[in-house]
């Protein structure tokens, strides 16, 4: 707890619980105390299950809000590929790809969040001190340099496979909850929250519009000075009622 | 390559081509070699890419067919508690519900291959040698013990957040690609193919049917004599045609 010059001192009752508990000077009983400014707490662990789990955290564990770009993509008909393919290509193609594609996501300042067997999720502005409308644009030109790799790739794959990929990328950016997250051993930084569904709901919509890169209007009205936009639509999203406007990128202005 | 001795002698025109460009005696030209027996080949690099790619690669890293069980899992309602707690008990609920998810999976011989939001992802068959009987009754066993973890966590959560949370779980089993994927930096064992995707949309129809434990007639068929099965659904699944059987699972037997 800090802020303790806030509170008054313990009364009777609370001083004897205090005594009774071996608290120490800041663990002050929310029911006795009335502050008389700001106080900064901290919640109690309430069982052993708890106390393990608090052990365990590192810093990044406790969740922050913050506000992020969250992209995701996938390749249209990379499953058939797979199908058709030898297990030893398929893999060694999704790692071409997720090389290159990580590379831009890198240089940009993202952070590769998970791999969804082709697909790939990744999270803009997890630093802080950075500029929502910086963070959207680095979001936006990695997914148009995302396009232009897939193109060398696609030169690769014709030659080799006689196959080309598209790709359907969707960008939202707003508040999420920041967290270390899964079981002690295999945990990982991810972002939690309705945003993070409504970024994967916008790149499913690519498949519908035929569209590249879709943006939800949060993003859009951040990067607009840069980037050039093409179509608008107007999608039914599961989960938000009325219709959501959403708008296709092309190319930097 | 092995089985060179299945390969008659290289003909002149190998010979001549196989000396200019200085081929080891294991290269042969497939256009002028008729093997007289079995001969296991490797794929040749094509580019300085592949070079690279094949550099990195580790001995997961090359993709192989196996028969696995995969399940998913995911908590109803979760993102509407997300957004009215708070970012830390949101963080700390998770990866109370994870660590005691995530034993049952490791105990069971379970690979957690990630996890998505509030949802994971888990394999069962990755080891060599293991009965599709056996994998598929250590999913299942997984599924109905994370029921009681999860009912251990909710009493928990009714105590402290006066919420419940249901989970549905999808069971598939099937031939999948297993391999290293990713970017060099954040490589991960995963498995890849049409049969994920299977059992994640098999795990969404536990929404439509309220049934918490779904299994494909893949997994029902090598559990039945272990497992008692309740209801059973044709249901429709994206990119299969007609209706796919599926059925609940209840408890052990």
């Amino acid at each position: 707890m800090e802020g303790l010059e806030n509170c008054p001192p313990r009364n009777e009752l609370e001083e004897a619980l205090a005594k009774a508990k071996g608290f120490l000077p800041n663990v002050r009983l929310a029911c006795q105390t009335i502050p008389t400014g700001e106080v900064h707490l901290r919640r109690l662990v309430i069982d052993d299950e708890d106390v393990e789990l608090a052990k365990e955290q590192g810093a990044n564990g406790f969740g922050k809000e913050k506000e992020v770009a969250i992209l995701f993509s996938d390749i249209r008909g990379f499953t058939s590929f797979a199908e058709s393919n030898l297990p030893y290509d398929v893999i060694h193609i999704l790692n071409r790809y997720f090389k290159q594609i990580g590379e831009v996501i890198l240089k940009n300042k993202g952070y590769i969040d998970k791999y969804i067997g082709d697909g790939i999720m990744a999270i803009f502005g997890l630093e802080d001190g950075e500029e929502a409308n910086e963070i959207c644009f680095q979001a936006v030109q990695s997914a148009l340099l995302m396009l232009e790799e897939l193109d060398k790739l696609n030169e690769y794959l014709e030659l080799n496979f006689d196959v080309q990929f598209n790709i359907g990328i969707g960008i939202h950016f707003g508040e999420v909850i920041i967290g270390e997250i899964g079981h002690p051993l295999s945990k990982q930084v991810t972002a939690i929250g309705d945003n993070v569904n409504l970024a994967s709901r916008i790149e499913q919509l690519t498949k519908a519009t035929s569209v590249k890169v879709l943006l939800s209007k949060e993003v859009k009205e951040r990067v607009q000075d840069r980037i050039k936009i093409g179509k608008s639509f107007q999608a039914k999203i599961k989960g938000k009622t009325g219709l959501y406007h959403i708008f296709e990128a092309l190319s930097l202005k």
